[in-house]
């Protein structure tokens, strides 16, 4: 039952997403913005956005909007990391990367695009009061700029030779991952007017949640089924080469278990949010054949 | 007494700039940000933004950081051009280009940062009415994105190896140069609540003076002295290409001579932001020689 909720949640969000971005099939900067967005993805971020306000009893149309906002902060995110000086990537999802298929010039472009038209599809929510606006682009840019995404892709790129230590790993996977979904998570309490206690415990969440889904990365890079390059994060210190998989696999659950207490304390025992969350882990789960409940007994999956 | 009039302002922006952007030396991203920020620049945006919403009655201190956001897009803007996908430049303002000072991943976090913060300064600009805030970042995200800067980046790449015609090139320059005028006016227009016919003829003001900034720039194309790669051009087609540099001069003359009149419908026939134009554009013809006044007959300068 939860599946088909969700899936029911996923195609609504493709399909504004396509909408918003409809093709023009002369202008390859759109055709790019397009392909990267409407190729696959999870659609994590929105669905956590638009769960997370509807559970604090907010169910307006803007909340769609202002996902795909989220989701095209991601996208350029992505295409931002694939790039040439950056990770040099070939392949995302399954598919050549953007700056492969369509040039790296174009790929930049069509970031640069998707990033601006996130910012002005938060501004020009409607039903929600100017001010909330305002607020959100604040988050928003916070997230993306100097101190969130951008720091973050940094660290991750100039640290690498190096060695790092487990903290030093862990606030970078904070950064590339977890400002974001804290942002995506304050923009759902924003929207529904969530009060102070709830919006700090659904940033506790939302790091909760960030930290497991990078690990969850860390686990799964070297694998040729997530459809991107194998073993992209060669050369780079992660969790896993200063841990080992096993270490990895508790944390992550310890993590995953942390998420459910917020969530908990914010939503009681059962709620859709913590029904997405533990499908999207059981999925992955099942997607690699069992690699996160190898200790089933340190991995809560099987609850829902 | 003009000039003092205006160098004040121009510190007065620098000063902020600098106070936005403090120095850390262990970050190279915020070093890129800087360097490429407050190493000279005429700070054309956040005058013409500042000096507009002034004339028309508002001269609250909120302009100068709105200033500033439009100033870091530019920059950003400039960074993105420069690249090695899109122009290759070498050197901007006399200066090694950020991605030669600092590597291509730097730059382009760098420019992701600044255009970020942009958006993140306007909404938080304090003593503005939220929803004036929003309709400034909708403004600010047009003028960034696929219709905007971006399109018009993506056609002076892509168009420069056919026959165009003086239209796609005009069009072209419009997207490059004057969306962000146009945007950085209607900020201006919006900062002081303009009704609708004063901002649809700061819009056409706007148009009329980036059609001429940018004849400008085509016409000291070649020439050393603008800190710029010599014939960074060179390949594209330009209007002085198609029309020959004395119709180009003719018709920048033009466009001020129509920059001039929207702005007399405004503000009368002496206005600050008059004197600021056509001292800018005295200051770029003194420097290059008089390069812009070899026809007097056709070029306005001694008005002011």
């Amino acid at each position: 039952m939860a599946a088909s909720e969700f899936s029911h949640l996923r195609c609504q969000i493709d399909a504004r997403l396509e909408q918003l971005l409809p093709r023009q099939a002369d202008d390859p900067v759109t055709l790019a913005m397009r392909d990267c967005l409407l190729s696959g993805g999870k659609r994590v971020r929105p669905c956590l956005l638009i769960l997370t306000a509807r559970g604090l009893g907010n169910d307006s149309p803007p909340l769609l909007d202002l996902g795909c906002a989220v989701e095209m902060i991601h996208s350029a995110s992505l295409i931002l990391d694939d790039l040439p000086c950056m990770d040099d990537a070939s392949l995302r999802r399954g598919r050549p990367t953007t700056h492969r298929q369509y040039g790296e010039d174009i790929a930049m472009l069509s970031m640069v695009a998707l990033l601006s038209r996130a910012f002005g599809l938060v501004s020009e929510a409607s039903g929600l009061a100017p001010e909330i606006c305002t607020q959100m682009v604040t988050q928003l840019s916070r997230a993306v700029g100097d101190q969130g995404l951008v720091r973050g892709q940094y660290q991750d790129l100039h640290a690498s030779q190096q060695l790092r230590s487990v903290n030093d790993v862990s606030t970078t996977n904070t950064l590339k991952t977890g400002v974001l979904f804290q942002a995506t998570l304050a923009l759902a309490g924003l929207a529904a007017g969530a009060n102070e206690l709830t919006a700090s415990r659904l940033k506790c969440f939302a790091l909760a949640f960030g930290q497991a889904y990078q690990l969850y990365d860390d686990l799964t890079d070297g694998l040729a089924v997530n459809g991107k390059d194998v073993d992209q994060d060669n050369g780079k210190t992660t969790l896993v080469a200063l841990l080992g998989e096993e270490e990895v696999r508790q944390r992550l659950a310890g993590h995953l278990a942390k998420a459910d207490r917020h969530l908990t304390a914010v939503f009681g025992a059962d709620s859709s949010l913590g029904r997405f969350m533990h499908g999207l882990f059981s999925r992955f789960d099942h997607e690699h054949g069992g690699l996160l409940s190898q200790r089933a007994s340190a991995f809560p999956l099987s609850r829902h």
